[in-house]
């Protein structure tokens, strides 16, 4: 038994989260992005105060040890939580910061960098949803302009293209938020205003207008009015939002809008080849820290919530005391992408390759020999499988199929004493005897009959 | 800061674990053992009563979350212990035997897997070991004759040739511990004998005396004086200790030296290439929990302690309710396997590649041109970097020279117009003038430079 929202990964679901990560490191790379770790041990007080109330109650706290676990007894409650020390890992942008902060003298700036590892968080398990799960993450800390998120972009169409899922990629803009609000009469509310337009997908304009009604807003939705009817693709939806918005220079939309016109145009000069982009003014994901652009990835044709998301952060490290470094980042949710490519069947082939070829263990002096054929070819870079058992062939041969190994190899009192091996595929049946020496003709009879399955 | 025995894992680090973990994969699947993964959360129940004292003291343990957090407040330190619920994982063979439980209907046996995960320990940190730290263990769960322990000794063979390191592997088995300490009188308190005799590489033979006479054992030296004398391959050694023990058919040194024999009748029909093999019958590890064999492996002229070990453990899941099922397995220890191919030397040219290429950011139009080229060239294999912000090319050019990379690509206004790009090799100086059609030219310049680094 396991802990809640925890799971066991079984080897044809590790081989392909491994095809996934694989797969991503190779696109991370040509763009020059560089693989670091970070323990999921990280102290509290790196992670605490950077995630809301929400994060703070989620997140995997460690008990004190030792001395310190002994004191525990007899305290308040509050008392005790001033006494933890060490969390889990809760999402790896924090420890990005806090690795860029404690690595300044080490690293070139701009400093880009991807990372693949779990996250923890306490949250309610639903279907492809664990408490325990893999972020893949790129991130650029020391950048500015918006040719890096028109790089980032770039990694996600080539990363969604190569496995096979076609996206939509729905781009926001914080500034674009907060002159929505501003134009509705409730810029000082905006998050509030935001968390409304948020649930557009779920409850339609008259659910999102009812929402703010709820929270006591009093949104001008005569200014705002025309929202539901702006369309086409994101270029003309931006032209449209300018056009209405039309902000003074001064203003967080000036810089919204501005920030987004040039992503369009670096975008033009070289366009993504596979994703959808849409501008989706109602996007309002990771507000407590996003400053600038932000993204949201969901699968056509599926509904399974986003597979990835991302944005630009002003002031990266500014809390871990090196402030003025922008960043900006994107990341991928591989167990939901996982889940995305089983639904679309779009897996390659042969992603869990297994030895074409098991030995039976026949017993006595036979086995030895058919141990050191195993052996032999082994270092010669085939795989081979030698059962560890002198059991009943059937048995031997029962294990075989389930593990989903074609060949068997026989090697009994009869095969020793004049040199020979019987192959027999488990799937055709078919058998014939080799000369142990020739060992290109018998992989050549294993692998083709592999073949044949395909 | 990090929280103290954890460190991060830089991009060169990252890369050589990761070479590590891919030989081994390769290898541990040419053999078809099979790659699971157990989440690092695992119930404490599970985990507790496992590891001794010892392990129940280092093991990390959780908070309990929301309202069963709120109920700690003024509970004793004992009655705080009965509220844990999970625990970091402690090793990988616990989760491992939990696992075969949990999924027996799914799995052929004996089932043969692989495992490189994180586990977690609160020991003292010193060099090469660490509070987090990274296991790839190799176990099979359903066997019970001495093949499968050939086969894990195979796969250390293997392993330590393909990463260069000369290694000794010494070989134990707990009956030999338990005839020798009845030999000596004292075999009622044989794990105390085995203690003493397990410090003999520190404190030599008169300090092992010694030990015992603290631990207020009566050793009959006498008996078991011939030990120190024992020298030679393991298999001459092994026909040393069976004439000098010669133990009657019921004791635990028969069973001992029987299985011991038949791993070498194995052996001898596959003889290892590489590790040395050695019988140390001073070898006391793991007892908590292996029945049978014991291994260890040392880095020869290394002092850095063993970079693997392993043994037999009778009924591996019993504790989980599944008696009869035994199993042999064997580790890697990452970390140290990495400081030891660094030590060495070892680790393989070309680990660390980097793009060759680097666009400069040179502004305006010729920017977007620059940032296109660079694009259409990564969809087309290459890889090729970016340098996201218009800079002075002294700033771009020594960020090229931090990161590695050996060319810098020049697309300025002169080459906007006449279709033309300079690069430039930073190491050499060379730079030459191209058509920014010609790819493979530039590409043959590019790579031909990094070349002459070698």
């Amino acid at each position: 038994m396991l802990p809640k929202g925890t799971r066991d990964i079984l080897p044809l679901e590790k081989k392909r989260r491994d095809y996934i990560k694989n797969t991503l490191s190779e696109i991370f790379e040509s763009f020059g992005y560089q693989p670091i770790e970070t323990p999921a041990l990280e102290l509290f007080k790196t992670l605490s105060g950077k995630y809301g109330e929400e994060g703070e109650r989620l997140m995997f706290k460690l008990m004190p040890r030792g001395a310190k676990f002994d004191e525990l007894g007899g305290l308040s409650t509050s008392e005790i939580s001033t006494r933890i020390e060490e969390a889990l890992r809760y999402d790896l942008t924090v420890p990005f910061a806090r690795f860029v902060v404690d690595h300044r003298s080490e690293i070139a700036f701009p400093f880009k960098r991807y990372q693949m590892q779990s996250v923890w968080r306490a949250d309610r398990p639903q279907k492809g949803r664990y408490r325990e799960f893999t972020q893949c993450d790129a991130d650029v800390a020391g950048t500015a302009g918006s040719v890096q998120e028109a790089e980032l972009l770039q990694i996600y169409d080539r990363a969604f293209e190569k496995l096979k899922l076609p996206v939509t990629i729905r781009i926001n803009h914080r500034g674009l938020l907060q002159g929505l609000a501003e134009m509705a009469g409730c810029g000082a509310r905006f998050i509030e205003f935001a968390m409304g337009l948020d649930k557009l997908d779920k409850v339609g304009w008259e659910g999102v207008r009812a929402d703010w009604v709820q929270r006591g807003l009093e949104v001008d939705w005569s200014r705002i009015d025309w929202m539901p009817e702006v369309r086409g693709d994101w270029s003309q939806a931006l032209g449209q939002y300018a056009d209405r918005m039309n902000p003074d220079r001064e203003s967080p939309a000036f810089r919204g809008l501005e920030d987004l016109r040039e992503l369009e145009a670096w975008l033009a000069a070289a366009p993504l080849g596979h994703a959808r982009l849409e501008l989706d003014p109602t996007l309002a994901r990771g507000l407590d820290y996003y400053t600038g652009c932000i993204f949201e990835v969901s699968v056509d044709g599926l509904e399974l919530g986003s597979v990835g998301g991302g944005g630009r952060y002003d002031d990266l490290t500014g809390l871990f005391g090196l402030p003025g470094l922008g960043g900006v980042g994107i990341s991928f949710g591989l167990d939901r992408i996982a889940l995305a490519i089983d639904q679309k069947s779009a897996f390659p082939e042969g992603i869990d390759p297994r030895p074409g070829l098991m030995f039976a263990d026949l017993g006595g002096a036979a086995a030895k020999s058919a141990f050191a054929l195993a052996s032999a070819w082994r270092s010669q870079g085939y795989s081979v499988e030698f059962y560890p058992k002198t059991e009943k062939i059937r048995k031997q041969m029962e294990y075989a199929e389930r593990t989903g190994i074609e060949c068997i190899a026989l090697l009994g009192e009869e095969e020793l004493l004049n040199g020979s091996l019987s192959i027999k595929n488990l799937r055709t049946g078919e058998q014939q005897v080799f000369n142990q020496e020739h060992r290109d003709l018998i992989f050549e009879f294993v692998l083709n009959s592999g073949d044949q399955t395909l």
